[in-house]
């Protein structure tokens, strides 16, 4: 690894290494080796993203909403409630300051959905071309209210996955909007901010949650699965795919597993509360098509298999490389 | 505003116009509008700073070092001890990873003297032209120690304002590496993480602290005087200035009290333990050549005014536009 690539940053196995071989070679404190997407401190979480997504404004969304989103998800998936937030806005010389307007009111209505609170921030301007228009860190603090705090540790053969709803969605949108391959559709992103919904989870018997945003849920499921004695068995069949999604998929040939999402959760819980989090689910809008998408195993320890609609059996790795193209 | 202009990221007059007429339209929660470099929470504080100086290596320090440095500084200053620190990096497609591991090593000797820890990070890579090589946030967390929190509701008449030691040198150092103005200068930045050296004014009768970075000494002082019941004036011939960058503001005009520091803190205090301060700065690498520079009078309201050595008054503005080139 001699120079960085734009598949370091793509949430695949490129960025893996990069973070084990470069970043934990320096920064090797035992809670960031954890690898959670938040830090856990004590019965607080802390976590940081930076949005860098082009177009800003895509079916859906902008990012704006997303930068929000995204570390709101972060934070509730450790089963924590999102209470501040900070703001780090990298701005392009020349950017238009109603644009910057749409962005700030986006982020605002996104807060205000998840009852974060924006208390701290700061802003840089660059010359003309050293940006793409604007670049937003969100950084969270989150306080655990789910007991136990759900965690890889906890998953056990038996349990079930669960997911909210169809997959894909965003990053076909931003595919759309980018006007890549000539693509048109009507796919709109799934960014959301998840507390509404993930909050409504607490009581029930939660062993992990993650977002599956860059790498898809393939990513999710490798990273928990790797090196553990469990492994986990998707059924194609229950993916919630839409058939515009299913589409893109067959014509680009890309894995929808790879695809990322921004209003996803992967759920994984003890099965006999799986109903009871499908019912949840789907009184919530940000639930609908929520389904049982596969089960942890005893067999195949380490290893995540996809039983095909054609009942034949594949192992999910993650992605590596661009296998889908970058969209943040 | 129509366009977001350099100026707007200067730290100045036009960065608190873009903050207050636009982020604050949509931001407006009551601990944001304090307007301090952290959040206060409870006995925590949090703050957040982007980083994007250019170039990534300069005399003293590099963009690693300053990264570090920033956050634990904004948390110092707050009278509290650094404890977590998040990292976010944007990285240009084709960066030197080699590069990077110079400027991971420098942040990790930076939270290590300063006793952070880097427990969350997060990595993204953006297209060649997309950004200038890297992009550094850092949001931390600090627990404040200090008792009472030093804040500017303290700042009494016949209050002292220190300085540790020499001011303007990271901004004329960056500026020689950048070889502007075809300086050639011995001058180092003073980028500093700060906490090793101000934990030890626990106990004093600390009013208030700030790190002059961008838009210096004078944007500090002046953003603490306006609207308040008190003065402060300040002895030019007490300024803590090198020659070297004395002769640099002679020749291109700079006033040294706009020009940011990365390893200062100013320091009002009670006048009783102005003393006390000096000694145990003089004792400590980090507050060679420390001094007093002024006082907190109850004349000139509202108002900073600098004695100068020919004995007349001027009043101190905040800097407007871009009087000193934008370094960060």
């Amino acid at each position: 690894m001699e120079k960085i690539l734009l598949a370091h940053g793509g949430g695949g196995q490129k960025t893996s290494e990069l973070i084990q071989k470069k970043i934990h070679k320096y920064f090797n404190d035992p809670i960031l080796s954890r690898m959670d997407d938040s830090a856990v401190l004590d019965k607080w979480v802390f976590t940081t993203d930076s949005f860098v997504v082009n177009p800003l404004f895509f079916p859906g969304g902008d990012i704006g909403e997303l930068a929000v989103s995204g570390t709101v998800n972060d934070i509730s998936v450790m089963g924590a409630r999102p209470l501040y937030m900070s703001v780090g806005f990298i701005i392009e010389e020349g950017f238009d300051a109603d644009v910057l307007e749409k962005i700030l009111d986006s982020m605002k209505k996104a807060a205000d959905k998840s009852g974060v609170r924006i208390v701290t921030g700061d802003t840089k301007v660059v010359e003309r071309g050293k940006c793409d228009n604007i670049y937003i860190n969100t950084s969270g603090i989150g306080e655990i209210v789910f007991s136990p705090p759900p965690s890889v540790e906890q998953i056990k053969p038996g349990d079930v996955v669960l997911i909210n709803g169809p997959i894909g969605l965003h990053q076909i949108a931003v595919l759309t909007a980018r006007d890549e391959f000539g693509l048109k559709t009507e796919v709109y992103s799934d960014v959301a901010p998840l507390w509404p919904l993930i909050k409504q989870f607490q009581g029930l018997d939660i062993k992990f949650m993650r977002d599956p945003t860059r790498g898809g849920i393939a990513q999710v499921l490798s990273e928990i699965t790797i090196n553990r004695d469990f492994g986990i068995q998707i059924h194609e069949e229950a993916l919630p795919v839409t058939p515009e999604v299913a589409g893109v998929c067959e014509i680009l040939g890309f894995d929808v597993l790879h695809l990322a999402n921004e209003g996803k959760v992967i759920i994984i819980a003890a099965e006999k509360d799986a109903q009871k989090l499908l019912e949840i689910m789907d009184t919530h809008p940000l639930g609908k098509g929520a389904r049982i998408i596969g089960k942890v195993t005893e067999k195949n320890q380490g290893l995540v298999f996809l039983k095909t609609t054609a009942q034949s059996e594949r192992i999910i790795m993650p992605p590596t490389g661009e296998l889908v193209p970058r969209i943040c």
